[in-house]
């Protein structure tokens, strides 16, 4: 298949070299142009701006920081929707609020341009060994011609219907359940700390019984191993999408007390110039409330 | 090994089982003597009070429901400590405050008997089959002595120092993380539904990426099928624990955000008629709280 | 002076005939022509798009719902910009969003023209007294100009420096100190009821001690009376400001845990469908929390 | 009347004083003798004990530090109510749990002795110029014997009813409300200090307009100014407050959200070594997560 591919970070080089081993034609484009020498090394073409490497795509991805840089790639001058062939498709992989999610949809609609969500669990070697976890929603038909090539990229699909800002509000949700995990740890690591048990002891306690999830486990060690810096996820990004959550709950009229709270603290450690650490740091909140040293 | 037993409740009664099988001679005390029928007739001696399971043991095992009866049971008339031995010792494993915990053994102590805490996490099944995981502490030798009574009950000792209490705030601690993973994902399913995903669906995809503990597993299933009734775990006995986390961390000056929260979800959820049953319908309240149907 | 006036609703109803009391030559522009007659009938001159009541004015007063109405009468086709002349300034009375603000501000800047925010506290009574409490920011010298204007308005003005944020963010700042003195009260009352002291009573003794400013009789008065509905201002509109208070916090880096608390009890409000009600009606939440009737 | 009066602090030593100038013969216990001298050189009667201050008394008054405290002077050996006549009545002044006015009741009561609660409002000042607030309840024929006694004391006397602890469960209430109050202002100074408006200038606008209550000026000063040290009411003792209004609501199944996270700011103030300033300093929270300097 020709592929598009825009936004080429550290989960987009892995995501575009999957597309390419796969067999498939790929276009990429990345705001830095250095950025993706690897994976045109591997084989893909170079385009200028989005809309070349949408030009003659059937199915164009994109995989970028933020909403605004989503919305500049796809609907800016020389975004994709110029370039993307009617009948043709955006595969949105970027975590974006709701709302633009939406809002891609029906620009895509007006266009004739289908338009997928299809966001992704995993960290960057997940993403180069295509193992990753996919959450499609939007147009089935169109779900099925991006099979291959979601299933180049992802170890299992879960398709969540039709609607495709769906798979967006999973996406931010599981975020959520990553930082409050990280939250739930903090807080019993520095009550027992206080009370003379070591965290990595308490963490052994729960990886060896109930709570022996990824979750636990990954997020756990970085908490113990104080493993901040530099970030897998820096606390800036966490605190976007927490707040991209809370949007989504106060557009749909639902109170998320506990992504409140998250919110929160991922706020007070941006404030206290944390911003750049991972986002397992803000398990110092709880530490500095108990009055534990760093 | 001589062990007493006191509280055959459903959880005792497969603990109690466990010790007879391994081939140690159990005295058992229950409150309702029918209770004990069954391990009776198993081969354990039947004892009139607290006192008299105490009197020749080496050993004996508290497994009883709230503070009140523990207190009652081991200082009151006729309760464990009037029976036991100088040099004997109790093992508590009931899930009590940190402070009872400390008085008890202090209040052991100054008649030269042991205490150890050896709290348990697992349901009547693993009870029953020798599967509980157990979080030990006390005096170290003393842990020595009660291994092979400890192993007939569990999978797996964890050993967390000399300090009894210890183990009661880890008890605590392991509590709260099962109420408040409960309500991580009680918020994100009623925000999914809200959008037109059911919880099923979203269970899926968690117990299937990266949220695969127990913690995720049991108790997603049980708000998904609404198992709430009969309970396994009764909302009034959550609450008395989160109240218990919170008074631990009044007095270590440890401030729990989100241990504050779930106290007061399961509050709400006493308050409107649903203390019997099981805890996991805490879910119900982020559910009304977006409008959404029971 | 010669001063526009854009929306006609309650508030600025008050304020526009204020304004015309005070002698001022005044032009009107509403979206709904009928809702400005009786300030056409006091003397005001019709315009037909805000651009008209803008065009020979010194001052344009602006007073509308929330930020997408602003927006589109500013700097929409017609909007308050097309018609000022450079010189001349815009004054935002309406309770919008600190980004919005700003960019109103850089948008009239670019043009010549100015900006001042000019925010009121009080509700419709107080607008047709003139007794209005008014917070202003912004180029100093233009409020030197606006304080006739603003003194026909207001029993005092708060001036709070040269940026025109500012007033904005002291008015969602009031106005989460209005819905969580809201809280405040409804959870000490649902307390003290369940235990058999009415609101009303617990009431009597806030106002009669330490607690008797206006927030507490006001608001106290219309939660032990139930009076929702029709209401002063709707639960819709409350959540909207709340929601902007938490977005300045999220743009300032900001915590705001009484905030978001507030904003969860809100949108709890609307998903039960209280949202027409009073937003006083808040109280619901912590009595219906405590299992007491409506 | 002969009254008995047990604790001689800053507020008790007004109070006696103001019973001793209305022409009551006033007995006084204080386990520190000295600090009982100046009442005591002011024609008060100095009593060995407990039991002594009560033993001719119509009234004893108690006013001390907590629930340990009033448990020890009332039920200890040679407490109040080994003095104390049948027939004679206790009146408690401290600020106690409900739980524990429940026990003094029923213990008074088995010995044919009354018991009422009067709580007070107002700081030392106040109670030296017999300006307080009293807030009473218990037997109501008892009351009415208490009246001149209170009226003493009190600018005003607020009834809440026949049953003790509710005059309990008023002042845990008025405490939170100044406690959240204090909250409610600190996070709104520290959004919109970080915007470039002081502290300072915002309580102006909020003395100014609808926020002028004793509880926003008194408070909203000590905040302004920083004047902590020395503490008028220390901060471990709001957070003994704090626990008590939530145990409470625990008692009566009242989720109080508002007072939870009061209580973790006051636990998260102690455990960062600030237990012994005033416990309007909480307000340094909200600047630390915003990060401002303290």
């Amino acid at each position: 298949m020709k592929i598009g591919f825009v936004g080429i970070g550290p989960m987009g080089l892995g995501m575009a070299r999957r597309l390419l081993d796969a067999g498939h034609m790929v276009s990429v484009h990345n705001r830095t142009e250095a950025r993706a020498r690897p994976v045109v090394d591997a084989g893909a073409r170079w385009s200028a701006t989005p809309a070349d490497a949408a030009r003659d795509a059937e199915l164009v991805f994109s995989m970028l920081a933020d909403d605004d840089a989503v919305e500049t790639m796809t609907l800016g001058p020389d975004g994709i929707a110029a370039g993307l062939a009617a009948g043709a498709a955006h595969v949105s992989s970027s975590t974006i609020s709701v709302a633009l999610s939406g809002r891609l949809a029906a620009a895509h609609g007006t266009r004739g341009q289908g338009y997928l969500s299809a966001t992704v669990l995993g960290r960057p070697p997940a993403a180069a060994a295509g193992e990753l976890f996919v959450v499609v929603a939007g147009d089935l038909a169109l779900q099925q011609r991006a099979t291959p090539a979601l299933e180049a990229m992802g170890q299992r699909i879960f398709r969540v219907g039709d609607d495709p800002t769906r798979a967006n509000l999973v996406k931010l949700s599981l975020n959520f359940l990553i930082f409050s995990t990280i939250e739930q740890m903090s807080e019993i690591f520095a009550l027992n700390d206080k009370a003379g048990l070591p965290p990595a002891e308490l963490l052994e306690i729960l990886t060896g019984s109930f709570f022996n999830a990824p979750v636990h486990r990954n997020y756990g060690r970085l908490i113990v191993e104080r493993a901040f810096d530099p970030p897998g996820g820096p606390m800036t990004l966490a605190a976007k999408d927490a707040r991209l959550f809370l949007e989504a709950g106060n557009d749909l009229a639902v109170p998320l007390p506990m992504g409140s709270l998250i919110h929160d603290r991922l706020l007070a450690a941006i404030a206290r110039g944390e911003g750049g650490l991972d986002f397992a740091a803000l398990s110092r909140r709880a530490r500095e409330d108990a009055g534990l040293p760093d």
